[in-house]
């Protein structure tokens, strides 16, 4: 299998890259972080005599050659992180992609389809939005144009950051359809880790509803205004927060329901407040379920405006349906875990992830390694060498049943 | 009494200083506009030949002497707003104490004790707490050193503030203390409107008290961590607003509670808040009842620490008792409103006001005149100038009455 001190002396340096402090990185899609982190993924992919092309939206693939050139087998994730990420969000896929290419390098080992690491644009959606965006347009979903004319929470143009950073790539978005895409990821979830398992073989994931909700009501003196006479933004945005967390443990199941964003204008400790914003993350496997959330949702933004004298409008920022993956891959995952006496169980993604988006063009799924305490999204995300191996050694197993098929 | 023309043309001079968009005026505590305000205010000063003295926390005093040195009749305001704050919020009452002072002089008129005008420093508290600051100093109610070592929200000092605009004086705190003081200021409030009167004589204040509340939680992903695992701290800073409106709505009275800042951190869609940071504003005019609410916040925010998995701070930024007005100062506004054929009644401020802590050294009271809808702290803060006159009118009997006794 994969050898971990390898995997990790990469994992390590390019986690370097963007690092703050509790361990953590910050690495937002198209700083001048990212770029850094781009270049060292670029030159470490030519030090392995792949092919480096880029797209339009900036998604780099690093290219092994097959014997044939038949569609290739394409895994990667995505280098890009939240504001105060972890050191394995994305970056593991990616460095295990290379991993398995140094592997199959070390050995001489050629494969008849083609290999392809991919590492795609901005896949957290913090900056920009939506997220899993390049490999989104990778598969059709939205067009380069549109993605390059997305404005950031900064104001600033994605085309713009994109070429400033040196990585506005003339290769047409899409233009490889790969034969499978595998992701290999952590679980970013408690559910491994729980249940003493070293794999999860995913085999679905949550659709994701993403709306950001503007509420006007009138600023006025907290002192002097009678209770039954104010129009608080403020307390309408505390109440949608309050009513997503009680919507969620109501549906139970898989739903879950977040409310991250919250902002008040003036915010001032004597004003009631005039505007507020906040953003709404809900997920189900449920599309019928997620849809009646929704629903529920927005009678309830209905019911609080008219109660509370205020104007509340909802902007869609990214709907992705659940996502059931490939069957056949799923079992070969399995029988690589088997295989090798890792203990292993099929599950559901809570997070949006590319290969969400692959499904769309080819046959696609995830391999899982643990979260420990599910941590994510967090500097003290974490997970055990030997489990990063374990993961990239299943990888590795698929891969080259895929590429000489 | 008081004309009308000359009040507003200088109430509009002085409320150009500092204006924004929507006929407001932004004149924080201790910045470059409120120096700019100061600097206006003492050369209409020093045109109606006032002594102007400064203490030592930036409190401007403008003294006409009287006949005798007899103790002072002293009116005044302040000049500082909030951030998004209307034109009449304390510069009303400046304004109008200088158009006393020239109705005399245009009448030749001396009285036998002295008359004060005064503009306290930093009335409004939303960059420096507590509010009332200059007041509660002059009154003896905090020590003029650990005025000036206030930290505001920007982290600047106020001692180093004052010095950079040239106000940090040499006159003792608390120097001067008056035979009276009156303030008159707009209501802030929708009553005097709604019962179709023209003023108010304030005969008491509400206990205000103010706090600070941190919330440690941890951040996650929101698309993997189960509604039962997550501690989230920008879930329970909503419910504490949700708490603090429904206590307010269920107490009744008088009561009124505000949660005017809300923080969330790292404030992101996909991302459970890891910290919350927000403020409670509650008040009553009943101390009794304003402790039995502010208990059964404690109780809340210990109850929600255990059932959320968080840790929840509640830090003091204000806290001052209901204050009673004197009751011979309240009779003699109400015969003034009578004497004008102006319809008053006794009313409550909800709001803090100097005269709040400068009760605590002469006998005060307060006139209020309407604000049109309420609407305070917010540009659109308004007051029909001849209900602006009809109060100064009033100010100039009472001040008049007592200046001769
Ligand atoms: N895997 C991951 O963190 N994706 C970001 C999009 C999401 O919030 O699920
Ligand atoms: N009058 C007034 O707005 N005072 C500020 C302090 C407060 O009552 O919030």
């Amino acid at each position: 299998g994969i050898a971990e001190d390898a995997l990790m002396a990469r994992i390590e340096a390019h986690a370097a890259i963007g690092a703050i402090d509790g361990g953590g990185v910050c690495r937002i899609a198209l700083t001048d972080a990212d770029r850094q982190g781009r270049d060292q993924l670029v030159r470490w992919m030519k030090e392995l005599d792949l092919e480096v092309r880029i797209d339009r939206v900036g998604n780099i693939f690093g290219i092994r050659a097959g014997i044939t050139d038949a569609a290739p087998v394409m895994t990667g994730s995505h280098i890009d992180t939240v504001a105060t990420g972890g050191r394995y969000d994305g970056n593991y896929g990616v460095m295990a992609g290379l991993e398995v290419v140094r592997w199959l390098d070390a050995r001489g080992r050629r494969t008849l389809r083609p290999i392809v690491v991919a590492a795609f644009t901005n896949e957290e959606g913090v900056r920009f939005m939506p997220d899993m965006m390049g490999s989104l347009v990778h598969a059709g979903g939205l067009s380069p144009d549109a993605a390059l004319d997305t404005l950031g929470t900064d104001g600033a143009r994605l085309g713009d950051e994109l070429a400033r950073i040196g990585y506005a790539g003339d290769m047409a978005c899409g233009a490889i359809v790969p034969h499978a895409f595998v992701e290999l990821h952590i679980e970013q979830g408690p559910v491994l880790e729980a249940e003493g398992l070293a794999i999860g073989a995913v085999q679905d994931l949550q659709g994701i509803s993403w709306q950001e909700i503007s509420i006007v009501g009138q600023s006025n003196h907290a002192g002097t205004t009678p209770m039954r006479l104010r129009h608080d933004a403020g307390y309408c945005a505390a109440a949608i927060a309050v009513f997503v967390r009680d919507l969620a443990r109501r549906y139970g199941g898989s739903q879950v329901g977040t409310v991250g964003v919250l902002d008040l204008h003036p915010n001032l400790i004597n004003v009631i407040a005039a505007r507020a914003t906040l953003t709404i993350d809900l997920r189900n496997t449920d599309e019928v379920m997620l849809r009646r959330a929704e629903a529920e949702l927005e009678a309830h933004l209905r019911e609080l405006e008219k109660k509370e004298g205020v104007t509340i409008e909802a902007r869609r920022l990214a709907r992705f349906e659940p996502v059931v993956f490939d069957a056949g891959l799923v079992r070969r995952i399995e029988a690589s875990a088997r295989a090798r006496g890792l203990p292993s169980r099929r599950m559901t993604s809570g997070a949006g992830h590319d290969a969400q988006m692959m499904a769309r063009i080819c046959p696609a799924a995830m391999i899982f390694v643990p979260s420990e305490r599910g941590i994510s999204h967090n500097p003290r995300e974490h997970t055990a060498p030997a489990e990063l191996a374990n993961g990239a050694s299943v990888l590795l197993d698929v891969m080259l049943a895929l590429a000489d098929e």
